[in-house]
């Protein structure tokens, strides 16, 4: 998605430890017309497939999340990274390692909204080594319900996280995979 | 706000604590329709106001947050709840209690996402005890820029955040104002 990458290269910053970071317009300031842009290109992607929910974890995901959902009609769930005295007991839960914060997150979403009879799409702002991804299709599986396919804003091509999600037989689409990065430059994979 | 106190009173569940469970449409489960119609609601109320900012805190106030930016055509920004690798040191942050976790949260937001020029609108989902809002508040305060209000989906009347919050000279509106809560029901203020 050509809107997105020219915000990387215009505004990315590369830190040490392969961390992109993109605060200024996707995951702590937010660009709501870009997000809408990428909303509509998730829906060019996965319209087809007769999409029931979509499904993220917070927080940086929420917003593309919501988007996609908007334009599919259909609800938006985001899962919870710990347990909070407004969730019920009755949830799906995962143990999530998360890159960014080098810790492990216990991910969960109640029973009432995910269902086996649901065919949910997973968003997510970006994919390094795919934990969050496999997590939320764990979430899935634990519910009955159907992967139709994880859609990413930003997927680190140079970390395994895509290739462990395409062999789990997950239909991904990421909007901008980099190839590379190093000090100066982003390079994608196209 | 109608639409939001009748999708209060047909969803919403009492707990004990005076908790008010809406996840099935506003904080786990997102209505996506249900939140636009909200931010559209924000800029007839602040529309006026030259916001140049939306604020809000992670996670649940993220959707509504996002809506009112966009229809308000300003960046949201996500104050975040503890510190990320992917954050700068260059941060401005505040200590935040949090009524439904009972624990207490370092809040953050970086430096660069609000100015001292900026006229900074507050989101977020419940005010009960208003420290959510008040941190925020400090957060614009600490950047030397104005809050220009404070818009929230649900307060929770019997609790004196909303007092603090106008106390603290804030131009707040809240969606629904809950007046008082039984097992059975749910009570608006008007």
């Amino acid at each position: 998605m050509g809107l997105l990458k020219q915000r990387i290269l215009d505004e990315g910053k590369v830190l040490p430890g392969n961390i992109l970071k993109v605060g200024s317009f996707l995951n702590h300031q937010i660009d709501t017309e870009l997000v809408f842009e990428m909303g509509k290109e998730i829906v060019r992607v996965f319209g087809h497939k007769n999409i029931t929910r979509v499904l993220t974890v917070e927080s940086s995901g929420i917003p593309i999340a919501f988007m996609a959902a908007h334009f599919l009609k259909v609800p938006m769930v985001f899962a919870k990274k710990s347990k909070s005295k407004n969730i019920s007991e009755d949830v799906y839960s995962v143990e999530v390692p998360s890159f960014t914060h080098k810790n492990v997150n216990t991910v969960i979403v109640s029973k009432n909204y995910i269902t086996k009879d649901d065919n949910v799409l997973l968003v997510d702002d970006f994919l390094a080594n795919g934990c969050a991804l496999l997590g939320l299709n764990e979430l899935v599986k634990q519910a009955g319900a159907t992967t139709a396919g994880a859609a990413v804003a930003i997927e680190k091509g140079f970390q395994d996280g895509g290739k462990k999600v395409r062999e789990a037989g997950i239909d991904l689409h990421s909007l901008a995979i980099i190839a590379r990065m190093d000090d100066e430059h982003v390079y994608f994979a196209d």
